[in-house]
């Protein structure tokens, strides 16, 4: 772990002072150099004659890196550490979203008509015509993001409240891509039964449901069944959103390489919620050749342990995971940090696609295969070609809530994915572009217009 | 009806073309107010030599009433009326609220911080201390409106859908009064086991619930058990937030006619959630001779029909509205337009309090009963004294929070309206000026410390 990269979620700022004479910063911006730590703003805080108060933040690679870092800054001669800020807690103090008004208000006529008595006309309205929901509240444009805590990011079982941070990132990025409105709902129970009751009975407020973060097997019935329930679209963002990025990236992928989708030898680790559907996506677009392992290695045929789910994928072959990756073309890892080695790396086909998707922490460090591949792509910001759902689920939520889908079809997942492999010119594809940034600000747009064409092919789009 | 004041709630823009003539803006004006309709705003959009093209913003008394106007103008010699606009609706489009980020997402250190890989270490930490919710998420400033729709306004069971617009303003109202995100949970059930459920599995997001626009008595079984088995403040603003304003108006005015709480007779129109939750609070705070009536009369101990609520309030007098307001000195009334006469007002005693909030129609209109009052109130903007939950549940919501209160405290809610009551100076005290204003922005301030003074006497505060 601390081999990875100094990154912007171990970062910390230091507040210090040292007298003011020539070499005194230089003797911490060495000690935070010569540990690793890579350093971003320096501010100069105050300064008399005799003292400089300064501010330096340093991206560390881990938790311990940062308290290395900050120990040695601390055991020089001289200075006075006042404070060490977390950035990352600082910016989760208070919560990370906020309920605004969109019009003002100033004084009794705003109130008379945006409240009572005013009001009472909109309500009026929608009663003798349902169908004014649409557009005179906010439901037109909001999405639940809803979880039970059961598998927050690789970490597990946290619970609801633990996991409300990821949650309201979610909706951070669902209204800085999509433009929408998310708010997280964190579900005090784990029970099947009793979440999709919870979310049948919350519904009228949301034009869409994101489930994000419910453990496999239950996330696939709870999905099936909202979507049969609900007249509106149902989502589950672990296996359609990384689903569908990961085909776009595939898709490209296999154009530097030379090689077609039906013809690869594909290996899916981990058959939780994200593997499987990636594994029923690929089946969708083409591929043939598909071999799974869960952690008690290949999902093959004389196994008696496997979910329905699992046994939908189940091969001849049986191993362990080295020996799927023997000959194959494409690894993808949905699964635990550091689970590859690079000789299995090794034993794969010529030019070999690794997408080791692990999140925080890949099945595989990229620094540690970089000659042997021919493209790399993680899930990680500080690695080229980062596999990450925000390609996908904002855009996929604007198209379905645009159109006023009822429902998510697996056409809108496919032209979802070709419409961000797309992004990418043939003439700017290369092994650490095959995927564009989530920062491009055409995706949300393309994959917006892919889906709800999808959707009215379908006829599962209203408006 | 149409003898009510012309209000904003009934607002509409008129664009109208007209030749560019003198005397042609004054026909519009004439029409407009030889029917009663109230002008605001008057823009000139455009102007040639030969045209002027105008917005005119008038205020009318019902749906009726602008019609009325709108047929007179297009009657108009010369004029053209462009296009219509119905400002109420033209506000609602889209909805009234909006989910916004708290922390700018400008680039992948953000991203890496306040999603992932960053965000993994603050979910981590709540789970190793769960207390960090308090903290580290929305929970500590967020609030669910939760309604199932079937009482809204006093236009009745609309179902969630039509109560939406309702609970958009409320979270307004919680933003613009006490700074708290508030978020519309409207229900798609109206069963009462099914509600409480619902709500508590989707607690753990909120720092308190707010539940509104629910029938009685269902709502008193929903509260209670909520209150019981959440520890989050659960509050029914119909209830409560009512009690709180009536009290807070009700101390005032019987300043101003020099009678006591004691002594004074006082009858509550309407058994349902406020008028339950008004005797109660009232009793409380010293009333000893309160008189509750429904729509069949006299909540009387021979009656056979009274829910456990209403016998709580069971007097050995029996008789209709009528016979209960002779020779009484208030009339408190949640119930239905229009059901109290001139008559019954002259027949109570010296000096009466009328406080008509039935919304949007008083029991009994102001103009007709000028005369004959002491002290009249209602839940109107468009009159003097309006006794609206705004003064009340912002400022104690706000101090709940604060305080991280695990419950409301019939204390908080007395000590709530005495704050209230008491921001007007006694110098200031006149029978058109009772209740503080709603943008009088101390209230909230106000009401919060006393609801966290009462919560620490209580032992209910836990920061």
């Amino acid at each position: 772990m601390t081999n990875l990269t100094p990154n912007p979620s171990f970062s910390l700022t230091i507040r210090f002072q040292v007298p003011n004479r020539p070499g005194m910063l230089a003797s911490v911006t060495m000690a935070v150099s010569s540990l690793g730590g890579n350093m971003g703003q320096i501010d100069l805080i105050e300064q008399t004659r005799q003292l400089s108060l300064r501010d330096i933040t340093i991206d560390a690679a881990s938790t311990e890196h940062a308290e290395t870092i900050v120990a040695a800054v601390k055991a020089l001669p001289d200075i006075k550490v006042l404070n060490v800020y977390d950035r990352t807690f600082d910016l989760h103090r208070g919560g990370k979203i906020t309920v605004e008004s969109r019009i003002p208000l100033r004084g009794q006529q705003d109130l008379a008509m945006a409240y009572t008595p005013g009001v009472g006309r909109i309500c009026t309205a929608i009663a003798e015509d349902p169908e004014q929901v649409h557009t005179l509240t906010i439901k037109q444009n909001t999405v639940a993001i809803v979880t039970d805590g059961s598998a927050v990011l690789g970490l597990g079982n946290l619970g609801p409240e633990a996991a409300m941070p990821v949650m309201e990132g979610k909706a951070m990025l669902f209204k800085e891509f999509g433009g929408l409105d998310a708010f997280p709902i964190c579900l005090a129970t784990q029970d099947t039964d009793a979440i999709v009751e919870t979310v049948k009975n919350i519904a009228p407020v949301f034009g869409g449901i994101n489930l994000e973060d419910i453990a496999a097997p239950r996330c696939f019935e709870i999905e099936a069944r909202l979507q049969r329930e609900l007249d509106i679209p149902v989502f589950h963002d672990d296996q359609h959103g990384t689903a569908i990025v990961t085909l776009a990236a595939l898709i490209n992928a296999l154009k530097l390489v030379h090689k077609s989708m039906t013809d690869v030898r594909i290996v899916i680790n981990g058959a939780g919620a994200a593997g499987v559907a990636i594994a029923r996506l690929l089946r969708k677009a083409g591929a043939e050749h598909i071999v799974m392992c869960d952690s008690r290695g290949i999902l093959s045929l004389d196994r008696a342990d496997l979910t329905a789910q699992k046994q939908d994928f189940a091969v001849e072959k049986s191993g362990n995971l080295a020996d799927a990756m023997k000959g194959s073309d494409v690894f993808l890892g949905v699964s635990a940090p550091g689970v590859v080695t690079p000789a299995m790396v090794r034993s794969m086909a010529k030019d070999p696609i690794v997408f080791a998707m692990a999140n925080p922490i890949p099945e595989i460090q990229p620094e540690l295969v970089k000659q042997d591949v021919a493209i790399m792509a993680t899930g990680r910001s500080d690695y080229p070609n980062q596999i990450n759902n925000v390609l996908a689920f904002p855009g996929v939520f604007r198209g379905a809530l645009d159109c006023r889908a009822s429902t998510f079809t697996i056409t809108m997942y496919l032209e979802a994915a070709q419409a961000i492999a797309s992004l990418i010119k043939p003439s700017d594809l290369s092994h650490e572009f095959i995927i564009p940034s989530v920062f491009d600000e055409r995706v949300a747009t393309a994959v917006s217009a892919a889906v709800q064409q999808a959707a009215r092919q379908d006829g599962v789009a209203r408006a």
